[in-house]
């Protein structure tokens, strides 16, 4: 028994191929199915079969694709909320049988309607089970989010605790391979080890650990989640079954360009320019009118602000870290990429020669301590956090408003009033910059070290 | 808590970088230490010691190398046969702090007398062990090799047999990394699964599950295990500490030579040809007086007919190919690699052109089961596997000599007879049949299929 685990980047999603002898099974297939196709080549195992244990809403399935490329069957959980055109169902207790491995399904809705887990035992060796696939129901010390059915969330909450029973009556000694690890907007409280067993996660995971079922309701739904725009189209995606393959081609190399005209088209709102440089670049000398989303933040963010078919043009420091950034898009259904650049010019002062291109102004910590109580009639200091950081702690007399609500919230902004953003460390706050700027909002600068800096000065 | 694996191939032999923020430590590794640099680097983790489960007897440890190279302690288990000068040593119930990382030493000796088991927990989540890295104490579905002491098999297992039982004290649910995968001759009944818990061993494992002591040291005395001339130097090498790092250059390639001139220099015992291609290649094809160890056989096979300064050339299908085979080389101690060559001439049937070359003759399972018993006083029918492997099946009036003890059983074979070798599938043989040529027994020829081919008959 072998199981290959891959991360794809940004998403924090694990897929798995999993095999025995000639055989294997792949478990949550992202769309780039070439990956899992080549990884059995390298093993000389056939796949057999794919499961997914839940319908996502972060990310496009390769299941369908990798369904039809090899002609094999998708198994999926019952109850999904809509007929899973290019999947078979499958229920408690039924079990597959692939190369040595014998894989029951276990019902455990609770993250979503239709979610499974799958117990898998080696059969050359034991019954006995020894690796489960938890998808979103459990992950290394945290479990599922279940807010996704507007007014059952309790009652979802209630359904994960009764699932994650079910789950805490397989051996103690069973390795858990979940469907996210740490980074993923699927939960927040996720360790960075990549490992753990359903006995480790019953005594020590805050929520799983939780046996009261009532207090573990009163607790999920007291988390605060988000619902990027973007999910709605991935769940319909995962439904009908996206049967195209990931254009794996690498986005085009634009070496000539006029910064003046991008800026413009950007401002028409003709295209999007993510600018996927580091955080300080980006604040140096960017194309007037491109949003931020460097540092990692193309799998978290770039949703809430791009739209189905926008065209897009994403700056990079190099023609790789466009093609990484061009695949996390496309995971998520942004397919339109125009091409790349890697050669932003630099500012030289006259306005003539810069047309198009612009910088993005720094305030320090000390200055906004110093100077903001008495100037907080035209300057507002805004605070893109999510909920749960800003509870724990904040800037007085600051503003909140959550970086992925921002567009919707732009109306509110006031054009004649200055915004000086900041988040944990300056990385998302520039990010936000970016957007208010491109909305128009001008008088805009990040709060550098944002709230690192400000509790350095504490 | 992050845990990369790193896999020797050919030796099966794994060591670990376990880190956590950013601290780290490495367990037993390999002398190619750059690997663990490299990691650690791409991590921004600082690497703080060095624990070794055991005197390795296998490879050249990298520890003495890492630890001077880094400037850190090198952790070592009590009671070595030996003072092992460049480690401290700890003993049972001492404490390490890494990060958030505790790790806590067992002793557990009877695989060695010195070998420990590590527990380590998380302290950022809980004080409960979550990995135990298990040495040659456990494996996944084996335990370690408990015959290194002469006369002192049945304490030795004994030993082992309560180091076991201490390990089985751990939480059930925590996960075991030990020093060997499938593959190793550190035990046969290794899975090809990577990943297990102390529970499921317990109940799951062979040996581990057996509750009996008594039985257990019966069974543990009745293993066979081979002892590698070569290992010997590995312990001395391992008390000493192998101050040099392994020199990672590339062989140098060997365009121009003369098969007539190397297959003399073999036969004088000059040099030691290397051959590394398939059995196929090498059956069709070789420079006369060279040993075969394709397929494989590099790691487990050619410490038993290499001496320590041997000089050596390659003949491989690449030049990857062949710096890899000088990399399993040098973990053995084999340093003096002249150059690899992978241009062997084909053969044209004119004696003076194919001067120095020449192939090796299959005979058929068939030809064997219609003429052996007739022809069987001047024709050896000679089974080159292991003891247990032998004991499970053989053919009737062959003779039995172990691979690996073919040098020091040449005197009694004669130069008169036919020898026909078989094998499991006919790789192993191929080595028994170039070792016997280049002792000078001439009428050797290897069973096509070896016992796989017999059974298909029978």
């Amino acid at each position: 028994m072998k199981i290959q685990s891959f991360k794809a980047e940004g998403l924090a999603q694990l897929s798995y191929l999993v095999s025995s002898g000639q055989f294997a099974f792949v478990v949550d297939p992202q769309l780039d199915i070439s990956t899992y196709i080549d990884a059995a080549t390298s093993l000389n195992v056939k796949i057999d079969c794919i499961f997914e244990t839940h319908r996502n809403e972060d990310f496009i399935s390769g299941a369908a694709a990798l369904a039809q490329r090899l002609d094999i069957p998708v198994y999926h959980g019952p109850n999904a909320d809509e007929n899973v055109e290019y999947a078979s169902y499958t229920s408690d207790g039924d079990k597959f049988n692939v190369g040595d491995l014998l894989v029951s399904v276990l019902e455990t809705p609770g993250h979503t309607k239709d979610s499974i887990c799958l117990a898998v035992s080696d059969t050359a060796i034991s019954d006995e089970v020894i690796a489960v696939f938890t998808g979103d129901t459990l992950f290394v010390n945290d479990v599922g989010r279940t807010d996704f059915y507007p007014n059952e969330e309790h009652e979802m909450a209630g359904r994960l605790f009764e699932s994650l029973q079910k789950l805490s009556r397989l051996p103690e000694s069973a390795v858990i391979y979940p469907a996210h690890g740490a980074g993923s907007v699927c939960g927040g409280g996720m360790a960075d080890r990549e490992f753990s067993t359903i006995g480790y996660e019953r005594r020590n995971n805050p929520k799983f650990s939780i046996k009261d079922k009532q207090r573990f309701i009163e607790e999920k739904v007291q988390e605060t989640h988000y619902y990027a725009p973007y999910f709605e189209k991935m769940e319909k995606c995962n439904v009908k079954g996206e049967l195209c393959t990931i254009d794996i081609t690498s986005p085009a190399f634009i070496g000539n360009f006029d910064p003046f005209e991008l800026s413009n088209q950007c401002y028409n709102n003709e295209i999007k320019i993510i600018d996927v440089r580091t955080k300080d670049e980006f604040c140096s000398t960017h194309i007037d009118g491109s949003l931020f989303f460097g540092e990692g933040l193309v799998s978290s963010y770039a949703g809430w602000f791009l739209k189905d078919n926008d065209k897009i043009i994403v700056v990079a420091n190099s023609g790789e870290h466009a093609s990484s950034t061009v695949l996390q898009l496309r995971r998520m259904g942004f397919n339109n990429v125009n091409g790349y650049i890697i050669n932003v010019p630099v500012l030289t002062g006259d306005a003539n020669v810069d047309k198009g291109l612009c910088s993005l102004s720094l305030t320090s910590a000390k200055a906004v301590k110093v100077h903001f109580d008495s100037n907080s009639s035209d300057w507002v200091l805004l605070d893109v956090r999510k909920q749960d950081e800003r509870d724990s702690v904040a800037i007085n007399g600051s503003t909140h408003v959550y970086l992925g609500h921002l567009s919707s919230s732009i109306g509110g902004f006031d054009k004649n009033v200055r915004y000086t953003v900041y988040c944990g460390s300056g990385v998302r706050a520039t990010t936000a910059a970016s957007v208010l700027r491109q909305a128009g909002i001008k008088t805009v600068d990040v709060m550098e070290g944002s709230m690192k800096a400000w509790q350095k000065l504490s």
